[in-house]
């Protein structure tokens, strides 16, 4: 079914200028995805989407990635009802990047809590023989207590 | 160098909740960076840094990627003038993805010659059935002539 879904990578032209769907996965499979909030700008989160799932994003409108952790379709939100709902999707110039605007229902998009993925800030100008980087948080309350929500399922962060 | 910049990733709560600077870098070596214009929010591109092009793009203020095709650290403008000033530097919840806010000197951050790499839009609500998608460019004009800025260098992108 993929295979007709997009087409063919045939030449630089085509990819970049052509109005043709044509889109590059990894040797694993997957393409990298950009999610934003429709409304603010902000970057929720960053995840992977293989050709199933994104297909499925495309054809349902929510956002379905891939997880690595756990090598599975994941329609983001079925556990913790946070959907995330496609205002619109982009292509980058080689087609090997998706970004997702969406509106997410409730409001939160990161596991841990926060609204968004990015909540800590890394100072600039660090000399590279200074002393430690503190990261600052730039979100202070968590929308949502993960205990709450996802009991005691594994934590997808890794080591 | 680099092993005194980044902490070590020692615990799920460190990586999470702490100021500690610990990002994770994949089998290749290489973090994904997310880049949006400060001011606009558009998301410009989305590219990859090692650690050394990390430490750079900190210190320095400006962004610095690598490119996976020409294997070696890419100071984005150097060639084309379209230098990205960082603005802002935040990193997500298991610290495996960055997060770039630039201004971008000259406007452009797009080989092609716009001005987001993101220039085309994917229909939604396609069924996984239906004929052919057909992408709408979402910039009519480009910002600067490709083959002038750049003259026989090889494209960047790849079948």
């Amino acid at each position: 079914m993929s295979e007709n879904f997009f087409e063919k990578r045939k030449s630089i032209q085509q990819i970049e200028e052509s109005e043709d769907l044509a889109p590059k996965f990894d040797k694993d499979g997957l393409i990298p995805v950009v999610t934003t909030d429709f409304k603010s700008g902000e970057v929720l989160m960053q995840g992977y989407m293989n050709k199933d799932s994104f297909i499925k994003t495309i054809t349902l409108g929510e956002a379905v990635y891939y997880s690595r952790s756990r090598k599975t379709l994941w329609h983001k939100g079925k556990t913790s009802g946070f959907i995330q709902k496609i205002k619109e999707i982009l292509i980058d110039d080689d087609q090997d990047c998706v970004w997702l605007k969406v509106e997410v229902v409730g409001g939160a998009s990161c596991h841990v809590g926060y609204r968004s993925c990015f909540y800590r800030r890394i100072p600039l100008g660090k000399s590279e023989t200074n002393s430690k980087i503190i990261l600052k948080f730039t979100e202070k309350e968590k929308v949502f207590n993960p205990k709450k929500i996802y009991g005691n399922t594994e934590n997808p962060t890794k080591l």
